[in-house]
């Protein structure tokens, strides 16, 4: 990007290091899980808290189901368990045997029914719609879950694609199809919405082809981001249900003219994968940058006053600033650690990507001014302390904005379109983006492309680029016709 | 408790119908899983934030660790796995078969290591600690974690005693015996105070006997109570874990004086089973009482005017309200539905157990004064709208104190010191409650005694009733030499 030499800069691996070094999570003895550091755990609160409230805004309630689903219930619905089949954590047995030779299962203890760990949780709450939905009356329901869950991935990467991590997964059951099809579609919005406002991350709207799509869905729609490294990332899936699960479950209604119909259903998610979005798409040579809306910490003050002196004096001009940033609900931390020298700290909040740094020294507090480093673009200006609170919330409000500009340059660096195969191979090869191209619809031109060069249809965007206006053409593999341009990509 | 004659009134039954009408959770399909309803969660959530900025502020940091353990690292401590042994949910497979006549587990996914969900988190933190450990200076290490686990159980009680539930556990190492063993008196402490002072629960402190403890432990200290049933719950555990865990995981760290030494572990936790003893001590007849502290909603206002033009007036009153209720961080719903009546509102906000109820009609707002309800006497009184400030705090603060005293008449009202053996058997078949008796301090008598009562051994106080001054005794059952009175009682 900046043409540093650095080998591995913008890699899988260096992402893989930050996320380490910068004490947001480490991998674990289980392939595929992770430990979450206490630094990752207060990005991911952050995250969490914020979108919570933008849900209970939305009129949706929080619940928390069993983690264990009885084999029996997900099987009820046929797509839905095909498409989980394959990465299934299954418990079947509940007691160990310890002997003095060895400690084993106790095979007595074998489940009459199996028991599988949550991939998802559908197949555990249309059990309780079934029991809760009786009339027009019961419906809405907007239910929410905060959850762990257990997806075994064969191929793991690390925040971005692990065996098991955090979910935060909406189910609604709703009285027609068009309520339901708004629901899943203002869902998507909402997290559109959150996603480049909060951590400032421009995603591409859309919807998944056929063998994409979330399995027992009708429809999934989708926002697609692309990262540092030219791959693409899903980053919210919202799906429209239809009856399929209401069908599965034999849930029904008795409408207002008292005849008995099924409802609609969607379900919709995010997940700890943002983390790794955020990471792998705002970070730099000296490690993360976080939007001020999500740090943890958006202001550092650090002192390189060094006689004890004026410790005092400085001590004092902090509370004071204190004072203002407390009542202006900012997150800050006043460093004033002893046994690190300023440089040392320096690059720590560097590495932590902590959006604003003030630093004062002696010379500044004879001027009445304070140093005021800015994290993502790296620059320093002296203000005066009397002008500070106007300056910081402009700073923080433009260090948002201006991240998201950068990415939003990255994405459109990424972007192209493309006519020919052989460039789309070639490309797909070497830099990578995201790519768009025309496809004649068929499971089987999908596929052949995907053997050919690995890249999937990220999705079928809403929107075409507004250069490329021409929504009619010849589908890049088959020549077939092809009514719209995909978004081809190599993804995580 | 009050000579009311419904049947079940204050047992394990109408507490378990209380806990679903009042919309905290109910069961699942699962047998000893439960669904948290919204109103439940919110009660954790308020419990959660309160205990983890507790935590947070006596130096701990949260962290998040897999699910799964791995049973080769559950091994390492014997006494660990072997007490855990009857109750693990065991992950042995990870793919199913789908064909078109059936759906079954794929018999070539049989994993190589068996995985046990995570019944409490030793096993894998101690893993991190041998890597995470080197010097004196990586000690002490105070971690946290909030998780859901399980534990399979035979006999499963609802919010009580359930096969998954969500737990804080927090985990600890230090460099020394001293410092270990104060740490965890110091969290027993802790939570003492957060159980009495936020969820007004009196305890007695105490330890486990050597059957009791917690598997790998050397020292189990407990805080427990007393239900309105006159059953015994535990309410939080500390464990002092020695070397153990460090022995078994081949922790060591290089000391001062450049000697390797192993380090000292504690281990401590409460779960939501703390909602289950608030609930089952501090209701009553008409629903939940909730302590302010903890209570999702502590102010309910309800408009009991009929005329639609007076209620903008009430609007406007409710509004000069709301700002001061805001203002001290007041948590307060306005209830101005109009399709509900109010008799029918006042029955809501009291199984729901919201702390103050304020009834404003035209009377009172002619008379410039507010009807206030406090839920725990069920007392009403009018006050002048110009004194509510004053009046409202102190009233929330009076609740709190005055719940506290009402669970400590309970408690009291259930202890008994017994020193014959027919006498004990007899209590514990009747009233039960906590009985102070003394134990010669064999396992077989305290064996003995359970197979007899049904009753354990819940601690071994730290001091004993200040009336009983006499510490030496005789066993209740042996007859031999006691040391001190011990507290037999029936549990959950």
């Amino acid at each position: 990007m900046n043409g540093k030499n650095k080998t591995n800069y913008l890699s899988y691996k260096w992402f893989n290091d930050l996320i380490c070094k910068s004490n947001v999570a480490e991998r674990s003895q289980i392939r595929g899980c992770l430990i979450f550091k206490p630094y990752g755990l207060d990005i991911w609160n952050q995250i969490k808290n914020k979108l919570n409230y933008l849900l209970i805004k939305t009129g949706h309630e929080n619940y928390y189901f069993p983690l264990l689903i009885p084999l029996t219930s997900l099987k009820k619905e046929y797509n839905h368990i095909q498409g989980f089949s394959q990465e299934c954590a299954i418990v079947t047995h509940r007691r160990l045997k310890v002997t003095n030779k060895a400690i084993l299962i106790d095979r007595h203890s074998k489940l009459k029914h199996e028991l599988i760990i949550r991939p998802t949780s559908e197949a555990i709450i249309w059990n309780s719609f079934k029991k809760w939905i009786n009339s027009y009356r019961d419906l809405p329901i907007l239910l929410n879950q905060w959850s762990n869950i257990i997806r075994w991935e064969m191929r793991p990467r690390l925040l971005l694609r692990n065996s098991e991590f955090i979910l935060q997964e909406g189910h609604t059951v709703h009285s027609s199809k068009q309520e339901a099809l708004s629901h899943s579609i203002k869902m998507l919005n909402l997290y559109k919405y959150f996603i480049e406002n909060i951590i400032s991350i421009p995603v591409i709207k859309g919807k998944k082809t056929p063998t994409e799509q979330f399995a027992g869905a009708k429809t999934t729609y989708c926002l697609e981001s692309v990262l540092l490294d030219g791959k693409a990332l899903q980053m919210a899936t919202a799906h429209f249900l239809g009856q399929n699960f209401a069908q599965s479950f034999d849930v029904k209604y008795l409408n207002q003219k008292g005849i008995y119909e099924r409802p609609w259903g969607t379900s919709w998610g995010i997940s700890t994968r943002l983390i790794g979005a955020l990471v792998f798409t705002h970070s730099d040579e000296y490690g993360l940058i976080l939007p001020p809306q999500i740090a943890p910490i958006q202001i550092v003050i650090i002192s390189i006053i060094t006689k004890r002196e004026d410790n005092k004096i400085m001590d004092k001009l902090v509370n004071k600033i204190g004072v203002f940033l407390k009542t202006n609900h900012l997150r800050f931390v006043y460093d004033n650690r002893k046994q690190y020298t300023p440089g040392w700290k320096f690059n720590e909040y560097d590495l932590k990507g902590v959006p604003v740094r003030i630093t004062i020294g002696k010379k500044e507090l004879q001027q009445g001014l304070i140093e005021i480093f800015r994290r993502d673009k790296r620059k320093k200006t002296h203000i005066k302390i009397i002008n500070l609170h106007k300056t910081l919330i402009n700073l923080l409000n433009n260090i948002q904005t201006q991240m998201f500009l950068k990415a939003l340059g990255l994405k459109n660096q990424y972007t192209q379109t493309i006519d020919d195969y052989n460039q789309l191979k070639h490309k797909l090869k070497s830099k990578g983006g995201l790519i768009y191209s025309h496809w004649d619809g068929s499971q089987e031109s999908e596929k052949k492309i995907k053997e050919d060069t690995s890249a999937s249809i990220i999705c079928i965007p809403s929107t075409t680029i507004k250069s490329k206006t021409s929504h009619l053409g010849h589908c890049i593999y088959s020549h077939k016709l092809s009514k719209q341009r995909v978004i081809f990509a190599k993804c995580y």
